[in-house]
């Protein structure tokens, strides 16, 4: 035999291959640290032996209810310890995870509970409004088993939609539960929705080896700490939650939960349980730095925190850090499983002066340890364009941490993909030392505190209008939520209407967040073929024209 | 479509399936951090821009060679530059690395060389004769291409063996190399021969996969920093460095080389380059303990150590831990490419008395983060023994990190695999807090008069008196009682004590039949890595030499 089939005679073992996959983590730390505290939650501790048994219970729950592979698991929740014990909970059935964004229309949640087929709903019953609405969309044959979140912390909406409640079906588990792998690490293992530039949200599909990659490459980047104490800031529906649940499990640390997030919340969680990481949007650090000062309380620690999306204000950050917050800036997608480049700063820069480094800072950085590639191609070919600082194209990602592609949309995962490269749809350059700064967006996305939201989507309710011809939306940078929709509006000869009218009218069919901001009447520029030009609705809000 | 259908309908791409390989940590280092210094070896310093351009020259030049997938390149080197880049250099041919232990005589080398079938052999002119020798009992037409690394730290022989020195390969080979993953993370990398109690060496293999999760998982539970300064003591030829290589390149670390370890070196290079970090065998603790006064030299940070085999004696612990040093205790084997356990320490325990505190710190310890599961089995049927910390068993491991198998010897390689476990040939308990504490080699029990009886047991008593540095304990043939402890002890420099104060001594610590019966006093032969060599002294023992 050659050495070549010498070195390819050997066969894949139980012992020496092991499907990857987060839910290892959660095993060993309850092995290794039963009594450490796994989440808090108001009065509500458990530690990681209790956590492990919740866990253990809910999945032996939802597979009396029929859960398996392949079948999908809906969440309507906060980052509560339900949330949390639903990330690994639904994957040990080999079931797969849909945390939907809470702030989300009716008729949206009705269309992903539909589309991603959920057999199972559970939901806080701070949303039983939208949740009831949505039901009543699907209809009385819908077929989804509802368990009810009774969350002692919320003293919002208690009414009950299901038969059962959360801890009833934890109940109803065998706290002994076998905890095993997926058979294949590239198996599903979460589906999140994303606001894509059409208007129906599309269904990215995550798998186990993704998640547990992204979890050893983020407590590399960020040096994540042993016995850290995370503050769950971002919400667990994003991303699920940049996938920190699991670096925190595996690293045997503490997550602190929140239903919301307000300055005060984050001073308090810091001097009550010794916070040590948070990760967040930036409209989370403009919180905390223009706190009251009665809601601030000293701590003698640094706190490490990540953001993503827009890089912060300049002045944000020089605040934050005076204040003893050191902040990561990463940026990513949902279809990347969250961060997947980072601003990793170089010390040979400590001696520029303060505008040279807010320009290198304003960079989104490279990528990441476990991202295998970032570049910026050319939209068509999928070509690498120069890295001179000015050529612009769309940045590609080719990496482990990269979804399976989109749920029942095989048109938009081949289009997602070109030459082995992601297409992130952000427009941006290479400089020449390898890091990548966004100049645009490709696609029509506002990314508005922390949320994707799709211009077209606004631009479809504010057509219903009757005295609307034309609507274009785009992203108008603001100093609180990154960016928010600007609305640019052509009416029907003869047609009338005011902005304020404008904007209540698209309360009706628009999540809050969603609503434009400003609404400016004008006759909206076309190419000779009758195409808007939103890159020139893009100048005039850049130059502050409007 | 059922929804299980759709979730498994994806294939994978390039964008979003990339082969896990430690190649890739270099290349990100060296665009990221070109100007950092990458390795230091005497007067010799290369930034990564210089240390990937020499991989890439390397891989380039051997590829010249003919070395291309599945062709084995070997090398007899000490922890210089060019053994540092020999690792991703030979990788990224695609073909296998096997580093030779070069304590090893000309006979077994030449067995190494015929049985990897190396076609390439990269040598250190310290080992001319040896490797001469090793040339002569292959014969003429060996087919070897004989390159020779002419260190000018070397300071010994200086003899060339082949037609080109290292230098030129380089010189021959494209600095802008391509540099590329393997097409499968299951291809074979590297090859460690491991010598057994018996017999020619094993060939222990290792696929690009594992050696990417060990370098992660090793980053997570060393908690090793950005930029750590690494000192490498331990060879490079022993489970590849125990793969600290490549975290350190994924760190953008710098590596600090040495052709021979002495408790003056390790001083010299902690004040000269500010050494961080450092991995070596428990007689490296040793020296630096009882390093004399002249060749210490003070540092005011703590140097983190991480060191495997037999747990270090508590005196020496203790000792070592007051001038500055922290240690890590792990164990592995080659097969497991290294570090597969770790002896976690828990701060619930800080408060144990110092006898209950060194009973834990004696344990082996957890399965690492990426070490899916260890356990103790029946040597017979595989199946778990009761974690009574009472019941011995073999220890088995299942992990990504567990070499693909035994190079041209099916039979041993499906020998070492039982019931989903790698059979470790050590014996052991399983404690009920899951830590497994290593009782005895599967060979080195010593049954007398009917029980079982722990030579780590005798050894670790014996190293409590303070005369004592170094005790090994085999089993003697006895007409009465089948077989008796005898034990072979190293004092220390000036220490002094007889054979029957020894006894007497360990009467304190055992049960009577667990006495050794016989105190032989004399240098412990051990391995290039310091490893006891058991086997001669039962061959002592045995030949009626004692």
């Amino acid at each position: 035999m050659s050495m070549f089939d010498e070195y390819n005679a050997f066969g894949k073992d139980a012992a020496n291959h092991v499907p990857l996959s987060p839910l290892t983590f959660i095993e060993r730390t309850a092995a290794l640290f039963p009594d450490r505290v796994a989440v808090i939650h108001g009065d509500r501790r458990y530690t990681y032996r209790e956590e492990f048994e919740r866990c253990r219970r809910l999945a032996s729950g939802l597979e009396k209810l029929g859960v398996k592979q392949g079948v999908t698991v809906a969440v309507m929740a906060f980052n509560t310890p339900e949330m949390v014990e639903c990330h690994s909970g639904v994957a040990a059935t080999g079931g797969v995870l849909n945390t939907i964004n809470v702030r989300l229309d009716p008729d949206t949640i009705a269309y992903i509970l539909g589309h991603g087929e959920a057999k199972v709903l559970i939901t806080d019953t701070a949303f039983a409004a939208s949740v009831a609405a949505a039901l009543d969309i699907l209809g009385g044959d819908h077929g989804i088993t509802v368990i009810d979140i009774d969350d002692p912390m919320n003293d919002g909406d208690k009414t009950r939609l299901g038969q059962m409640t959360y801890e009833d079906l934890l109940a109803s588990g065998d706290p002994d539960y076998a905890w095993t792998l997926p058979d294949d690490e590239w198996d599903a293992m979460a589906l999140n929705y994303t606001s894509g530039s059409t208007g129906r949200p599309k269904g990215v599909v995550y798998h186990h080896r993704g998640s547990h990659l992204m979890t050893m490459g983020t407590i590399a980047d960020w040096q994540m700490p042993q016995h850290l104490c995370y503050y769950y800031v971002v919400p667990l529906f994003h991303c699920n939650g940049w996938g920190h649940v699991w670096a925190v499990t595996a690293l045997a640390g503490t997550i602190v939960c929140s239903r919301a997030v307000t300055a005060k919340a984050v001073y308090d969680a810091i001097a009550d349980h010794n916070v040590t990481h948070f990760g967040g949007a930036p409209i989370v650090l403009g919180m905390i730095v223009n706190a009251l000062e009665e809601d601030r309380k000293p701590f003698d620690h640094t706190v490490e925190v990540m953001t993503a999306g827009a890089p912060p204000p300049a002045a944000i950050l020089e605040a934050i850090e005076k204040i003893g917050f050191n902040v990561t800036q990463v940026y990513g997608l949902t279809e990347t499983y969250g961060h997947t480049v980072m601003c990793v700063w170089n010390s040979d820069w400590d001696d520029e002066d303060f505008a040279s480094r807010a320009v290198l800072k304003a960079r989104q950085g490279v990528g990441m340890t476990l991202t295998q590639r970032i570049t910026v191609i050319d939209p068509e070919t999928g070509a690498e364009v120069p890295s001179d600082g000015e050529t612009i194209g769309e940045i590609g990602i080719q990496s482990n941490t990269i979804m399976k592609g989109y749920l029942k949309n095989p048109e938009a995962t081949k289009e997602a993909f070109i030459n082995g490269y992601f297409r992130s749809g952000d427009l941006a350059v290479m400089h020449p030392n390898g890091y990548v700064e966004i100049k645009d967006r490709l696609k029509d996305i506002i990314i508005s505190g922390g949320e994707n939201i799709s211009s077209v989507e606004i631009e479809g309710a504010l057509h219903r209008h009757p005295a609307v011809a034309i609507a274009a939306v785009v992203a108008k940078p603001d100093d609180k939520w990154g960016e928010v929709p600007c609305a640019f509006v052509e009416l029907k000869p003869g047609g009338e209407v005011t902005e304020d009218e404008l904007i209540n009218f698209s309360r009706e069919h628009l999540a809050g967040f969603k609503r434009p901001k400003q609404i400016v009447f004008m006759t909206i520029p076309k190419t000779a073929t009758g195409k808007l030009q939103k890159f020139e609705l893009r100048r005039m809000v850049k130059d502050g024209e409007v």
